[in-house]
């Protein structure tokens, strides 16, 4: 746990931070810079709540500075923009996702692949190129270099997009690199939370066969009504594994607790490709055999670039994906943590920040 | 330990056989099914000694029946072909890798990889189509559906060609299925044995810059020097391995001992490719935090498909790709087997059964 001076800034902001790893968040007063040339500034009207802001309240990573405002889902209405910016203006429905920075000169950047710069800087909780600590959405306002910035298109519900700026990005990405976009093609989804709904929906998006694959057999109504999975196989019935091994291109594995990865490889067709976005901290026991047998691979992903955040955002207007979320109000973020970490949501929740985000001061 | 009554066929075959799981080789008299009308035989010339053919004659994968004549980089001179052979006449210069079967009708075999067709009849130790056990190339002759008969062009001498069979594409189609053929990308090669050191000329001859990562220090001059690699790590060295840190575009490794990649993911740049032709019989260790960071991949590979094995021979001829090997007499094998087991080769052995295999009876 670090505690830094909090930093002045000319423009006053106000949200909810925590002050240390209790992870209890509470009414806080900050600062944030003045709208640069390049900058867009935005009213902050929901904000997701993803499941690494509730590691990093508590610092369960390490890594957490105190006081810290989370929120890496931010979406709102443009306030104001710098005299250089290209393609924002005034009114815009914009958001900004995991990331507010990264170096543009690195291969990853050049490639329009930030999420891999060495240099990113998050949206909160990171140095930021002045040297102060970057503040999240859970707050009235944000501001970021146009280019961090995402439009998102009108018939998208703000609430709904939230999500899409973490969640989606982190689901989309991977379908698209490990070519698991093709119609016709049959992948699994490896638990069904916040990420792997948005996924199931996606790939149902893409004209993709998907099977759900989750610990919780009272998941099975909801996976093949409400989110048009088209089967559904218990994790730990190992005959019911066993029944459909070979028949998977792909996996997007969603689960950051330690589970087998044996029993996933063998669903794969030869060829097939196990992508991991969620990390669990200790290694996984990784098999060589089955890996070599049938040229299988096991890969990684990390949310995504700018450019194909955008295009995702594009995507999910067009075929209408919208995450199923519950709306809340700022003053039950800290019930929302509790619940979360029970898994007990379907499957978002967005704080309502527009409206019930009161400042105090 | 299984021993099978030894099958009649109308043609007399003579080969070295394993006995038991002392793995000792010995003569051993034994036939051949006649030549059918898709078939082509031909007198073995030259058979390459594969580190699997040591695991197999000591029946340390479980998998072996005896008697057990190893060898499956076998190449020859076809005495004899079936009617409806359309592509080999008698005199042609050919091979045969680690298959002699497939079931020709699978997804697999359909996409011309006949390597990852569960029905593959490898070419000893396998069940063949009639029941009978399939017999590998330490022996005097060979027969197979001309569909797994390679041609090996004119200007690739025999003797070095063998390797090519087994060694050769089984690190050649992971540098083409996973991209690491381009010129101008960079990639390691780990273990300088029978696999890695075809590894680095075949990535040599695509333009790719590689340096060898091996545990022993004293293989630097020769990796330098003699097979042209460009740069030379002591994976034990620390201070060496983080110095390249996120410089490979892939890696090739060849190590089927137990071994650490969490260094290995660290050399790749985002996006890498860490691929596995070897097989560790305990699980690795996965991290997945790097796997996410840079996008990375582990990915196996096994072998490779009729096709491609020609392509890669063919592939081979055009840029003077040759294993390095130590040709030996068939007398020789039990002290060549000794010595492989201590890596004691630069880096296959080769048996020169068309000179030094004397029949018995």
């Amino acid at each position: 746990m670090i505690r830094l001076p909090e930093e002045e800034h000319p423009n006053k902001a106000f949200g909810w931070a925590a002050r240390d790893s209790s992870g209890v968040l509470s009414p806080f007063n900050f600062s944030r810079r003045a709208t640069g040339e390049k900058d867009v500034a935005f009213k902050v009207l929901y904000c997701g709540i993803c499941h690494s802001d509730l590691h990093m309240v508590k610092n369960e990573w390490g890594s957490s500075v105190y006081p810290l405002v989370p929120g890496h889902e931010v979406v709102g209405e443009v306030t104001e923009v710098g005299n250089k910016v290209q393609n924002f203006k005034v009114g815009d429905r914009v958001g900004v996702g995991c990331m507010v920075g990264s170096c543009r000169s690195c291969d990853s950047c050049k490639d329009n692949l930030e999420n891999y710069c060495p240099k990113m800087i998050l949206t909160y909780g990171s140095k930021n190129y002045d040297g102060t600590i970057t503040y999240g959405g859970y707050s009235d306002t944000m501001v970021a270099d146009e280019h961090f910035i995402v439009r998102i298109p009108d018939n998208l519900p703000l609430d709904a997009a939230a999500p899409l700026l973490c969640a989606g990005i982190t689901v989309y990405s991977p379908l698209r690199y490990y070519g698991l976009d093709k119609p016709g093609l049959h992948i699994g989804v490896v638990g069904l939370g916040g990420l792997g709904h948005v996924a199931v929906k996606f790939a149902k998006a893409m004209g993709i066969k998907v099977t759900v694959i989750s610990t919780s057999p009272n998941k099975k109504k909801e996976a093949l009504e409400n989110l048009g999975a088209d089967s559904f196989l218990v994790s730990r019935d190992q005959d019911q594994l066993q029944g459909a091994n070979g028949t998977l291109d792909g996996i997007i594995d969603t689960v950051s607790a330690q589970h087998p990865v044996l029993p996933l490889l063998a669903l794969l067709k030869s060829n097939g490709k196990l992508v991991l976005v969620g990390a669990p901290e200790k290694p996984l026991e990784l098999h060589a055999f089955p890996l070599l047998q049938g040229r299988k691979l096991v890969g990684g992903s990390m949310i995504g670039g700018i450019k194909e955040t955008q295009e995702m955002i594009d995507f999910a207007a067009r075929h209408n994906v919208k995450p199923d979320i519950e709306v809340v109000a700022m003053e039950y973020v800290n019930t929302a943590m509790e619940r979360l970490l029970k898994a007990d949501v379907k499957y978002r929740f967005v704080i309502d920040t527009g409206k019930t985000l009161k400042a105090t001061s």
